[in-house]
């Protein structure tokens, strides 16, 4: 006995221009082979969505990708990674020169998760099968070279698999452990399609438990996304430099929400210390406001190096006062 | 017409113990499925390579999480993610307590490609089939919710797909795009094994031209590993500042290769002038030496957050001297 999935990928895709009937261009390709079924995953790239939707540009490809940036994460001489307006953070902002007219660039769609929404229900109209939709996306990662596809919008489906308070066959609980199935999914339509033999669309059998039943369409890819702030990595590490040494408040939200006081103290310690943590003697806490905090620092310690690494944890300096040889910093967070 | 994959995840492997011959435990529980066939990608969960290469441990998940640790890339509450000596930005290491008996934890094998070569060896040895061989584990990442499985070790697979020099169906060149199929594939098995079912091993059929002729092992899935610095995201983005603020020669690496001069300058200027871009009059390049530059700042430039911006940039600092009102700061790349 085994699990098994199917993947297939046909042939035969015309080229797809804006205006297209995508519904039908996605079901003319699939006829002749297993057709959709009830259970089904119905993968398309996001380019042939774009096309479809009419977002192609003539020309400049880098006043597209200024038009779909939210903010620059990351550059270094021709790599610019940017989070764009659906809060996918990617090289270019997701604007494709490849597989389109040379001299054009795609934009992705609009609402991605709205075209997964539409195709699932065209699809269900007029065949009747309650399928999941996934639009796929190409993107680069961090850390690892090469590109995987991704889900950049979905309808229909569980986006990941939550084993929050299910445990393992071993008794543990597997309480941070959530597949990210829809882009798993994504990646396996890729497998299948490839990048040169004009195949947008792919069909994932197999795994019917992650189809939602007809009218309910779910969370969507855009829940994969996580919220700007959220994460680790706001910042490319140069740039977090620099936005922390400048101080504006605009480039606050990357760096998260504000460290835990502990987190501070170590931080600043490590900067004015020379590497070595202050004595937690240093930290002192207001009793009628656990919010605020003073920092004893010695004398020479750097205000900007100060200001810089409070920023970056999202707390504000609020003043600066001498104390004998040692001068006292207050700070509180930057939400309060 | 359709490409076509299959994929299936057999029930029935036993509990791997130290010692185990992992082959036939892998053979045996795809007897009376298809078997496996020249040109199949067989992958196993790097838990049971690791469980049947003995790296399990009793105890303390911490002393594992240090033990594997090459440095910390970002800490926030309880979250450690770490660059372990397989190269991997991983959360926790890589170390893992779940699908093990409680109180135990499993690290990654020793060397996951070795793991893989010996796997598609003794596969061919015993059946003579020609497969490649996936070891896969479950890793977050940067910017999305949630996990897939991904490629930590490779065997006889071409793990990227390089489209260098090739151009799409338009005429458009293909540069950048390489398809880390090897982490596709890793996914593809995930959808299959899922979390709860105990089915560590999948077999992935459709993608034999991804797999090398026999005695050919390729580069491994240690060649989708970034090497350390030649990423944008090598710190965290609190660390970056608590790092470059610190300003200690080991903590540069992560940063990446210098900076072109122009790049280090807008950084600069950023910094010391508020926001605005220093003129470009004020950056002058030694005539007998492009890597020596001279930055003209202004006399209440702070120091401490001009060296840290370099050596963020990959530069160094080799002399402040006053020049009237303002100073003069000679920088030189790091590696010089």
């Amino acid at each position: 006995m085994s699990t098994r999935l199917e993947v297939w990928a046909p042939d035969g895709v015309p080229e797809v221009v804006a205006g297209d009937d995508l519904a039908a261009l996605v079901l003319d390709s699939l006829r002749g082979d297993h057709g959709l079924a009830d259970g089904d995953v119905l993968c398309v790239t996001s380019k042939v969505v774009s096309k479809a939707e009419g977002r192609v540009r003539a020309g400049d490809r880098d006043a597209a990708v200024e038009e779909e940036t939210v903010r620059v994460v990351a550059r270094r001489g021709p790599v610019t990674i940017v989070r764009n307006r659906l809060g996918l953070t990617m090289a270019a902002a997701g604007v494709d020169a490849s597989n389109v007219a040379t001299g054009s660039v795609v934009l992705l769609p609009l609402d991605p998760d709205a075209s997964a929404r539409a195709l699932r229900h065209e699809v269900h109209r007029r065949t009747g099968a309650n399928v999941g939709v996934v639009v796929t996306d190409t993107s680069g990662r961090a850390w690892r070279e090469g590109q995987t596809d991704i889900a950049i919008g979905a309808a229909g489906l569980l986006v990941a698999e939550d084993f929050a308070g299910r445990t393992d066959p071993h008794g543990n609980a597997l309480a941070v452990t959530l597949p990210a199935v829809a882009d798993e999914i994504a990646g396996a339509a890729e497998l299948a399609q490839g990048k040169l033999g004009g195949r947008p669309v792919a069909v994932v059998r197999g795994r019917a438990d992650l189809v939602l039943p007809p009218g309910e369409d779910g969370p969507g890819a855009r829940s994969l996304v996580r919220p700007d702030g959220g994460d680790l990595f706001g910042w490319g590490a140069r740039e977090a430099v620099v936005r922390a040494l400048t101080g504006d408040d605009a480039d606050r939200a990357p760096f998260g929400a504000p460290a835990v006081a502990h987190e501070l103290h170590s931080a600043v310690g490590r900067v004015v210390g020379a590497g070595q943590a202050l004595s937690s003697a240093l930290l002192l806490t207001f009793d009628d406001d656990p919010d605020r905090v003073v920092l004893h620092l010695p004398g020479d310690a750097d205000h900007a190096a100060v200001a810089a690494v409070c920023f970056a944890h999202g707390w504000r300096i609020r003043g600066w006062e001498r104390a004998g040889d040692d001068v006292v910093c207050g700070v509180s967070p930057a939400t309060t």
